[in-house]
């Protein structure tokens, strides 16, 4: 069977469980856990956002799979799209919410939003 | 030995590349890959983030867990949160990135730059 | 003299002091005052980011002049760029902070660093 | 009569017309107009909500005035609120948008939305 997407790279197999433990536990042991209420990491997920974006901002169009980039900035892209996951996950547990079972509970709502047709 | 979060709900264990298999798939059987270059799917994450933040707007400070929250907020929050994720994972895969190794990486690098002290 | 971009339309001309006026009426005579607090605001503004995001999101690279939107897409985004600009305004004053003065700080400091070279 | 909002400052009589003329010359002189399309403009606005976001981050919920700010972090806020507002004037221009008309608008059309009640 061929891959569902040419350009992709497959992930390595880290849950986002493995993600919420580890962050826990980083925030635990530094006591910052007194910082993470859901709005100041909302909002520190807004600060990485606009950091991501910055490194898309003056390229214009920008094709899949980044065929002119540099390795350091494909680097720079990877730790910036990493916080935006690092602080949702942060963020969902901060909120009691089980972001594993969401995720796939959307992937299933969209599937009836917008339906196959034949 | 205690949880690090008490807080904290367990995620299903779910993966980033389960996640990003599904969505590739997904695109692809709707034909929506053309749409799919790096910008657009950035903007599309902005748009998320936005959603997200208009759950929180007007509620002052929220506290961990959410405690005065209904259950319809939460599942609302749910479904905002994972639609970031969603966004995040395929922004990844169109950049023909890691994701789990970029998060796992990134971890590892905070705690290098925020060490423990004794 | 010729105008320093051809593509521009001359704004009508309003002044971010007559808007703050105007939106701290809205706010006091709805008694909206109370839900106005800077955090509040703030994300808000990233709510209103996130509408704007959206219109531009799956549309790939979009020339200066929008030459080929409808007049309800154009009229769409004047609404969704005025939101943002309009808590912008209620950020700063919930801030106490002068917007007009500091923008026109800010371009001066803009131009020093980047000066223009002979 | 009594000011619509006593923690307001008043701001300096700044228009909206005046900030597009000075930013569109200043791009000019650059040479810079050749990056200022649409959805470049876009992402450096959400780059500066970014850095807007991340002086509100840690703060847990911030008074109206910041009664408790210094005056570095006051400044380092009219920056930044500013680098919003300036990229929003160029992407109303960009876009041959009048900003100042679509936000007198934006106004009137929410006061129809939210009547005032007797």
């Amino acid at each position: 069977m061929e891959s569902p997407n040419k350009l992709s790279t497959k992930f390595k197999d880290v849950s986002l469980e493995e993600l919420r433990v580890k962050l826990a536990e980083f925030a635990k042991v530094r006591n910052w856990e007194k910082f993470h209420s859901p709005r100041n990491l909302l909002l520190a997920l807004v600060g990485e956002v606009g950091e991501l974006s910055e490194i898309f901002q003056w390229k214009g169009e920008v094709e899949r799979g980044l065929p002119n980039w540099s390795n350091d900035d494909k680097e720079h892209l990877g730790e910036e799209i990493s916080d935006v996951l690092l602080y949702l996950v942060q963020l969902a547990d901060a909120c009691g919410l089980d972001l594993g079972q969401a995720a796939l509970s959307k992937i299933v709502k969209n599937a009836q939003k917008y339906p196959l047709l034949d």
